[in-house]
């Protein structure tokens, strides 16, 4: 008898970003174009300071790097936390291979199996799968379309505390949302962990794509210190998702112990993006003032579309490059499915990611597209175009 | 109160490899040189055929890969697999970040917690970490110094088999003992997973450093499919260890689902590494057959060394670029650290890895030192005269 998988190896989820993969490919073969709005891959290049270390490479052999990543790296990273407000060494924060492997790292380190966290939903799907392999539960809380997917009421959050609990996660601003969470929630977060001794946990790739207003980290003011922990990647800051660069910061020494530990085990991120990426971060904040103009252009764009929608809502939000979109129809598999397989406006058509894949709770988001506004003010008005009217034709045939 | 870090995060173990590193760089300040025999990173240079394609990179975005590797580099492998008759398709493998992470998702794929696997010990020591991780048991089988760490009696496997154990994992050839297992060894393992139903894992990544004869690799032949998981890495291959770039491959389709996805989780391994990787592969056979000459000559130079210390005992390895040495000392971590801390030789010195630090089983391997044989050959005979006079004033000193 041959031997079975495990069950996290066969409950292991999907991604619903990649689930309609196989369609698309389909597509792509008779279709002149198809406007990719399902995932978080910016079109913008990446900085040429990184490509010219890389290109200029000097080294003989490829070695491995320190577990906890480059010293060097660390310093300039501390550095750029520093610019925010974020007052962190460099020994307190670990390289990872891209933000995903830190995430792994941190559930492991704070949550034996069966223990909880809470999370808003709707929330970044891969986090399923992370909290899968690591056997922790994730407990979700529902936050409104109506009010841009602000945080629940926090009392609301505090019913789902147990002793498992472990922590409370966030991606601030969220990854699907765009929601910017505030200083006061925020800092009511910070109260309910603090009295319920929970970790505080943020995902803050999109910290410099904050729209109006500043961006709100968990560390940014004292008195946190053993409850934060913060997950980062340099993949959209500066167009680099296949550079696998990413970190967790805390000032616990704990954690930093613990995942420096991890870390060991498998021994180093990868070298000479680390090399690389410590020039990118010479950039300073005029390239990331002028790439968020330019998102913001995009957020815009999409936005004065979805404005011509009848029956369509979003809030507009204030962060990061993704929209949920209430739209007229009632499951978003079939409306996203439709659009790929039998729509399309002189050969061409648009992916979106279902919104119901970024839900715990069965039987949510199916009125909900994502859009991720990652292509030019041009491609954007032409794929809502394709949307607009696809949407038209799907709500006719299907009778809506 | 402060929140608490997880039982598993505690307890994760900090790699023997890198224990001493502190005391190390104390030296460093001190010492004109330190041999480094403590870890596996080869002074062979990256073959230029790599660095070449990244110095000539044209992307102007790095961009997300697909999850489970680039198609073009999975069907390199496919067919640097096929050349050693491993019969597979390029969808048999899925390419992970480093050998290291596809270690972490077969563990994932193959065991719940609580469940055991077996392994012959010595063994590599991070594999103790990532058992940790996935709060997964490592069940040792002592093999012998005697007879080269050659497979434990399969009957002291057998004795081991319980309702909880999932698999058995070995390294072939073996780090931490230089250990090639044989065709009737591998049979017989086969055999016992056959009528256990139990999955097993072959860490091949020393596939081309066997010295004499050929390597035998789980998959070679027929009939074994739904049982056998390779884990794989360039790291040692290219001397690409800060590449992160590895693989498993199984003919399993129920393994590759269940990775595929936790591979979707973490999104994609480095990108341009990939597409240098590829070209490297061009190199074939002769590249192989250059360096495993090197190493040879390498092991021969220590082997002889090691023949002239009274009481020093280690059977000839056949493969990998280690060996676990017997030495008439008690505590080689006490001897480690003397050699480091307290011995010179013209204000040189010799670092190498505690042998304890390999085993499970408390007690064991207390009385050797693993060295990797990763510098050249006249390195190799400074560090081993080092060591011998190293070995013998502590001995006096110690009264031994």
């Amino acid at each position: 008898m041959a031997p079975k998988i495990s069950i996290r190896g066969t409950n292991q989820p999907a991604s619903p970003m990649r689930r309609l993969e196989p369609l698309f490919l389909q597509a792509k073969e008779v279709r002149k174009r198809i406007y990719q709005l399902n995932i978080g891959q910016p079109d913008i290049e990446t900085p040429e300071e990184y490509l010219k270390v890389i290109k200029n490479l000097q080294e003989k052999v490829i070695k491995y790097g320190p577990s906890a990543g480059l010293p060097e790296y660390r310093k300039t990273l501390a550095n750029y936390y520093r610019s925010y407000g974020i007052n962190v060494d460099w020994e307190d924060i670990v390289v990872t291979t891209g933000g995903s492997e830190g995430i792994i790292f941190v559930l492991t380190a704070i949550c034996d199996p069966e223990d909880e966290v809470i999370i808003p939903e709707p929330f970044y799907a891969n986090y399923n799968g992370f909290a899968n392999m690591a056997n922790v539960k994730l407990v979700p809380v529902t936050s409104k379309p109506e009010n841009g997917y602000a945080l629940p009421p926090i009392e609301e959050i505090e019913k789902k505390v147990n002793s498992k609990t472990k922590a409370i996660i966030i991606c601030n601003p969220g990854n699907p949302t765009g929601y910017a969470y505030s200083e006061e929630e925020i800092e009511n977060l910070k109260d309910l962990c603090r009295k319920h001794s929970l970790f505080l946990v943020s995902d803050e790739v999109y910290r410099e794509f904050v729209y109006e207003g500043k961006h709100n980290s968990i560390l940014e003011k004292e008195g946190f210190e053993e409850y934060g922990i913060i997950t980062d990647s340099l993949s959209k800051r500066f167009s680099l998702c296949g550079a696998r660069l990413g970190c967790v910061v805390s000032k616990n020494k704990d954690i930093i112990s613990s995942i420096t530990k991890m870390a060991q085990a498998r021994l180093c991120p990868p070298t000479i993006e680390q090399l690389a990426a410590i020039e990118v971060h010479k950039l300073g904040k005029d390239y990331y003032s002028k790439i968020r103009e330019e998102y913001k252009l995009r957020r815009d764009t999409v936005m004065k579309h979805i404005e011509e929608i009848d029956g369509a809502f979003c809030k507009i939000p204030n962060g990061a490059f993704y929209m949920l979109v209430k739209l007229p129809i009632k499951d978003c598999i079939n409306f996203a499915t439709y659009m790929l397989k039998d729509f399309e406006l002189d050969n061409e058509t648009v992916l979106v990611a279902p919104g119901n894949g970024f839900y715990a709770t069965q039987g949510l988001g199916m009125d909900e597209i994502r859009i991720a506004y990652i292509l030019n003010k041009n491609d954007l008005d032409r794929a809502m175009v394709i949307l607009k009217e696809g949407l038209k034709a799907y709500r006719k045939e299907r009778g809506l």
